[in-house]
C-alpha cells in the first residue's frame, strides 16, 4: 500500500490507497449498520401485514438512505479514480466527507422513530435533507480542492475533469430546494432525495453509449 | 489498487479492486452484525438451558442468514475472479446485491420477534426467503451481465465460465420452490434454506478431484 | 488483488488476498462489535463508582473476548502468512472459523446479561468456553489442512512449519480443561481464558531473541 | 500483501500491509459505531428543537470522539508511513492501541446516559479523558519502539523523526492536564478534548507552505 512512498514530499503526502481503503470502510460501515434502525413493528393487533406496511416511511427513509451512501460512495471513487496524490488537506476534508456519511443512520432513525408525530417528522426530514447537503457539498469541496492544487493526474483530458465538475454540483441546488418543500410536505422532500440519489446512480453515459454501439475492444 | 487506470477508457472503467475491497466490507459487515440479532433469553422461571432452547428458531435463522452471506461471499469471489475489468453498470449491479445482502440481518431479525407468534412467523419467513432469492437473482444477473459484456477473461475457457452460469442458475428455482412450501411449512422452508447454501458452500469439484488424487504441483 | 490469477489451476484456487481481506473485515468487526456488549450500568442509587465496579465481570468477559480474538487475527496472520495459496477447502474452513469468531459477543453478552443469577452465569461461561475452544480447534485444523495438502511456500524451512503446530496446538487441551473447571468455579474459568488469550500474545522468540542481543540487520 | 515475505527473517516479521489493513478496518468500525449512541430523544412535551437542544452534550461528545479517533488514524497512517517493516512487538502494542480505540464508544455513551446526573457525569468524563489519554500514550509508545528498534525506512531524514515524536508528545500531558480540569468542571474538560483533536487534525505544516507559494511540482 505505501510502495513507492519513499520518495515523497516530505510530510505532505500521505498513501492514496491508505486513505481508499479508510474510506471505502468507514462507507461500507455505514451504509451496512443503517439495517439496525430497522425494527420489526410490534404485533398489539390486526394483521402483520397491515404492521409492516404502515412502517413504511421508515423503509423508505432506509432506502434514501442506502441509496445516497451509495451514490456518495460511486462518487468518491470518481473522484479518487482521478486523484494521483492526496496531501494533508484532503486527507482531513475527506475526513470531514466520511463525517457526514457515518452520521446519516442517526436522522434515518428518527424518521422512523418520529412517524406518528407530525411536527417531529417534519424536524427529522428536515435535519436528514441537511445531512445529505452535507455530504454532496463536502464532496464537492473535496473535488475542487483536489482541482485547484492539482492532484489530478496529469493525463486526465480538461474535459474529463469538467465531466466530474458538472455531475457533482447540480445536486446541491437540487437538496436545497427539497429541504425547503420539506418544510410544507415532508414525504415529497424524502421522495426528491430518494430521485436525487437514484439519479446519481444511473449511469447515462454508460447508457448512451450502449445504445450507440459499444466500440469494440 | 488503481494502477494501470492511466490508460482507462474515459468515464467507464472504475477499479476492479475498489469495488471488490468495498463489497468485502459490506459483506463482512453484513455476517457480523447478524450476531446482534441473537439476544440472551430473559430467565423468567425453569432451567436457563430450556429457556436457551426455546430459542432454536432464532439460532436457525442466524445460521441460515450466517451460511446464506457466506455462500454469496464465494459466489462472489468466484464472479469477480472470472472478471477482467468493471464498468459502470456492473458497479450499479453489483450495489444491488450488496443492498439484499446487507439488509437480511432485519428479517432475520423478525424471525426471532415473531417465534411465538405462528402467522408473524409465516410472513417473516416469506419475505427472508424473498430476500435470500433477491440475492441469488442479482447475483445471476450480475454474471449473465459480465458474460454478456464481455466483462470476463479473455483467457478463460469457454466451459468454466459455463460451470458458474450452472452453479448459479439452479438455486433460483429452489428458492422459488422453497418460499411456496414455506406457506404451509413454515420452518421447512427454513431447513430448505440452510440446505441450499450448505449445498452451494461444498466444494463438490475439489471433492471430486481429491478422490481421483490430486495432480503433483 | 487478483494479479496473477491467469494462470491459476481451473476452478479450485482462489486469491489468497481476497480470503485475507474478507478475514480482516469479519475480524476486525467481530473485535469492535464486542464494545456494544457494554452497557452503562443504571443508576439507582448510591455512588457511579460502586454501580461500576458491581459489573466488573461483564468487563472481564470483554477483555478476554477482545484479547481471543486478537490472539486469534495474530495466529490467522501467521497461519497466512506461510500458506502460498488457498484452495476451495481451505476458503470454506476460514469461512467456518469466522463463524465461531464473529458469535463470540453473544456469549460474551450473555455473561453480561446473567451477572446476578449464578446458576445461569455458569451456563454462559460454558457456552463462552466451548465458543473458544471451537476457535481454537478450528484454527488448528485450517493449519493442519494446509500442511497436509501442500498450501505451504515451499521456501519455509520444516521447522518453522513445525513451530506454528507447537504454538497451536496446546491451547485446545487448557481450553478444555477451562472448561471442565469452570462447571465447579466459573470465574476461574474466565479468569483461565484470559491467560491463555495472554499466553497466546506473547511474542517469547521476540523477547528471547531481544535478551541475547538482537543481531544488525 | 504478503509479497516479498519470502525473505523475511523467520518468525519475526510480520506483513505491515496486513497490519494496516486490520487496523483501518477496527478504527473504521469504531468511529463508524459511535452513531449508535446517538438516540433520538423522547418526545415527552414541547417543542422537538428543545429535546434534540438539550442532548447537546451527547452530540458534543459524539464529535469529540470522532475527531479524536479520526486524529488517531491520521496520526496512525503518518508512523506507518514511515515504518520499513513490522515485529512481533510492534504487532502486539498496535493491538493494544486498537483496543483503546475500540473501547470508546462505550464512555462516549456514558456521557449520553448520565446527562441528568452531575456526580455520573462527572465520573463518565474521567473515565473518558483516561481513554483519551490511553489512545495517545499508546500511540507514543509504538512510535517510540520503532524507532528505537529500527523499524523506519532507512531514508527517513532524522528531522522528520523528530518531527513526529514533537507532534506526538505534547498531546499527552495536555490530557493529563485536561482529565485535572474535568474534575471541576465536566464540560471544559469536553470542549478541551475536542480541542486536542482539533489541533492534532489541523495540517499547520501544509497551510504553513501553502502560504508561502508552495513549490512546482
Amino acid at each position: 500500500m505505501t510502495e513507492g512512498s519513499t520518495d515523497r514530499e516530505a510530510g505532505s503526502r500521505y498513501g492514496k490507497g491508505r486513505m481508499e481503503a479508510f474510506s471505502d470502510g468507514v462507507v461500507a460501515i455505514a451504509i451496512t449498520l443503517l439495517v439496525l434502525e430497522l425494527t420489526p413493528p410490534a404485533l398489539e393487533s390486526g394483521s402483520v401485514w397491515r404492521a409492516l406496511l404502515e412502517q413504511w416511511p421508515e423503509y423508505l427513509a432506509y432506502l434514501v438512505s442506502f441509496a445516497s451512501i451509495g451514490a456518495a460512495w460511486v462518487a468518491h471513487a470518481a473522484v479518487t479514480d482521478h486523484i494521483a496524490e492526496v496531501d494533508a488537506v484532503f486527507f482531513r476534508l475527506n475526513l470531514l466527507l466520511l463525517f457526514f456519511v457515518s452520521v446519516l443512520p442517526f436522522p434515518t432513525g428518527m424518521i422512523g422513530a418520529y412517524l406518528h408525530d407530525a411536527d417531529a417528522e417534519r424536524v427529522a426530514i428536515t435535519i436528514y435533507g441537511v445531512n445529505l447537503l452535507a455530504i454532496s457539498a463536502t464532496m464537492s469541496v473535496l473535488w475542487r480542492y483536489a482541482v485547484a492544487e492539482r492532484l489530478i493526474h496529469g493525463d486526465r483530458p480538461e474535459e474529463r475533469v469538467r465531466a466530474v465538475t458538472a455531475k457533482l454540483n447540480p445536486s446541491l441546488a437540487v437538496y436545497a430546494v427539497a429541504i425547503a418543500i420539506g418544510l410544507a410536505a415532508p414525504t415529497a422532500a424524502v421522495v426528491l432525495y430518494l430521485a436525487i440519489a437514484v439519479f446519481l446512480l444511473i449511469p447515462f453515459r454508460a447508457i448512451v453509449r450502449h445504445g450507440r454501439g459499444r466500440p469494440e475492444r
